[in-house]
């Protein structure tokens, strides 16, 4: 196959160079190479940045321990952009991860005005049926609900110390008339990413949070917060020479802390040599990566024994949005615009016999010219959803573009691919309902 | 005994007169002689405002249940001005009160930097022990940490649903660096106060918080939100030939509400004629205080029966604040100015005897014009402490003033009964210590 799959070649619905040159997102181009079994997210570009994913690439290589955290609120139907990040969940935990989900009930009830009761409905009949029909297995998985998980609201609280006012309004837009629990709904967003984290949970462990670009906030607060709380900064420094060494700051550290510190590291590190203040110490050694290892290994592990968090930064990864059907941009509040998990399936494939394609104004331009599949919503539906397999979606992208096949046809296969899917997943979704106890969900 | 007692006949030191016409404070004065047996802080005006409090003498006059409620931030040694808030809810337990103390480690950690376990411990060692050793009983008392009571801690997030940065500003001087936490500590506090009216403890209820009037923000809020969070309100109205009726408006309260209210209240208030919308209605009847009764209970019952929480507007009582040993104000961080009720009873026995008096600047003119025993911190000991009795107080103030004692004379019986009390208190603190468990605290 000659042409390579690129679905959004001429596609400008957002900048995202911004959000790799302002917000120090990187390209996931960059680390797609070291996944083995790269998701097709990944593959075709639907995912297209990441913060410090490297530490899930080697995670996912080494087959050590990490979590995929997503959270989801419960505020209405979850539909096919929903499924994108329930995808991704599975992936993981099929690739090694713990599963982590929070119903995000504290905004829906606070900023939503939604009942306690009609949260959990919804975060239940909506999301946490949908995602066990997917795949998601109860081994090495944990759903739960922000206002019945003491662990995360009280870790809210502790990161609410580390953030004011005025940097939630830069982040966030937030004005005087944002009510307090709304305020207090960020900060929990940033305790669902960090609990697992805590030692009555997993302790100190690489965690992937996968969503869309415009969750970035969160994630750029969650990060900053967690380096807040940490008690010790490991940076490598170069001294006068230019020869690097590693340099250990302390933050409210117990007055031991580099004591112990130096006589621990002497222990682990051969030959190394240190600079010990009451405030933080140099440390001259071999800078090899298994030196890194032990002094990051040393650290975190004095950090815990005083008592200390010592988070490793949340890597993220970021997904394009799918189109609506009907053009523009998918919303609950447009239902042709989008297809619900739990849609008639009949009635889905009607509306994407209705959808906006790619195609040409007449037959005869179309077969001239070809249609433009970077600009059809049911060729989207292809790459995100309906055709797994690469060669399958780049023989349809060259016969659209090419003018072999018109968008008639598509939109049949789609409709058809869409009816079969609801179809089975809304059978898999019984399954799933009896299935909810073995997930500790109480419903 | 002639002379009225009258310890601040001509103190300035605050404005109290601003307290009732800004801010709404009724003069305490006005419930007084509606109390059969009165603290003394009532008797002498040390308690000089309240609101509210009309409900709070129906119930000791009627012996029917209500919460004393008062809370404590564990940041340093318990003295004498937290003692004044200690003898005030030994005292409404004992005529009557279920008592309910509340150790505010949140805001101590989130604003003053105290580690929880740092926080418990002052809370207990500082505060609960000397509370039980001044006669708090198990009984009928519910001592608590913020940190460890989810109902305080889930009623707080409800609590800042309503209420935005704006207001909080307003109220308590936050600016931009205000970290969020310690926004949060505000409604933490509005929590303590309404939680005992929670179905999970005492249900809707008379609460009553002594508090100085620095506190009154808190209470304003708290009674603010409370009435905001409630579904229904009820108003004394007139028609236009001016007779009165009463009008309950509902908000966010569900279809059904106001025909139910209808049905029950034909049922209990004989010839009741109403006018029913679905968002209000207007009720006409005998205007007499049992009817009033029964339409509050009914109204309170069944926004109960549909999930509200008909909360009674929290009571408050003011009082003045001790000046310290020093003149001035007294404060933690000047140790000359207070007295610990852990302090050794011989070094606060000296600390009397250096004290600021009410005492002109030689004995020829003392003995001539008399001691001013309203600007003497030795009296304001008597007056707040040392003497129970008023005629003996009286006496002193008369003697003082006609210049028949001097103040040598005052500091030693001041003196000697501090340095009695501490030793006294001392010995019940170890008796105290004993009996946490009984009140169900771990330490």
């Amino acid at each position: 196959m000659a042409q390579k799959l690129d679905p959004w070649k001429s596609s400008e619905n957002l900048d995202y160079s911004k959000l790799f040159d302002e917000f120090g997102i990187s390209p996931f181009a960059d680390v797609l190479p070291q996944i083995k079994n790269p998701h097709k997210f990944m593959r075709r570009g639907v995912i297209f940045g990441h913060r410090d994913f490297e530490s899930i690439v080697s995670a996912l290589n080494d087959k050590k321990p990490y979590v995929v955290l997503d959270g989801f609120m419960p505020t209405g139907k979850a539909h096919f952009g929903h499924k994108m990040v329930m995808d991704q969940i599975v992936w993981y935990q099929q690739n090694g991860a713990k599963a982590v989900v929070g119903i995000a009930d504290r905004e829906a009830h606070s900023v939503r005005n939604l009942s306690w009761e009609e949260c959990k409905r919804i975060g239940v009949e909506e999301y946490l049926i949908s995602l066990i029909a997917l795949g998601l297995e109860p081994e090495n998985a944990r759903l739960y609900f922000q206002s019945e998980c003491e662990a995360v609201k009280d870790l809210a609280f502790e990161l609410g110390i580390h953030v004011n006012s005025s940097e939630l309004s830069a982040i966030y837009g937030f004005s005087g008339e944002t009510k307090l629990s709304h305020m207090v709904s960020t900060v929990t967003q940033g305790a669902d990413i960090l609990h697992s984290q805590l030692l009555e949970f997993e302790g100190p462990i690489p965690v992937v949070v996968p969503v869309g670009a415009d969750q970035d906030p969160h994630i750029r607060l969650t990060r900053g917060v967690a380096s807040k709380m940490n008690m010790f900064l490991i940076e490598k420094r170069t001294d006068k020479d230019n020869k690097p060494y590693w340099s250990v700051r302390g933050k409210d550290a117990p007055e031991n802390a580099f004591e112990l510190m130096d006589k621990r590291l002497k222990s682990e590190i051969p030959n190394v040599k240190t600079k010990v203040s009451k405030e933080h110490m140099d440390i001259f050694s071999d800078m090899s990566a298994g030196n890194e290892e032990t002094l990051r290994a040393v650290v975190q592990e004095i950090e815990l024994e005083l008592g200390g968090y010592a988070f490793i930064a949340p890597a993220s990864t970021y997904h394009r949005f799918m189109s609506g059907l009907t053009g523009g941009k998918m919303s609950s509040s447009i239902p042709e615009s989008n297809i619900a998990l739990t849609e008639d399936p009949k009635a889905a494939a009607k509306k994407v016999m209705k959808s906006k394609t790619g195609g040409r104004t007449t037959v005869e331009e179309q077969k001239e010219l070809g249609g433009e599949p970077d600009k059809c919503s049911v060729f989207e539906l292809f790459v995100f959803h309906l055709i797994d397999d690469d060669d399958e979606l780049c023989q349809i992208q060259n016969d659209c573009q090419s003018g072999k096949i018109l968008c008639g046809e598509c939109k049949k296969k789609a409709a058809d691919k869409i009816e079969a899917f609801l179809t089975d997943h809304q059978e898999k979704r019984k399954i799933a309902r009896e299935r909810l106890c073995e997930f500790g969900i109480n419903y």
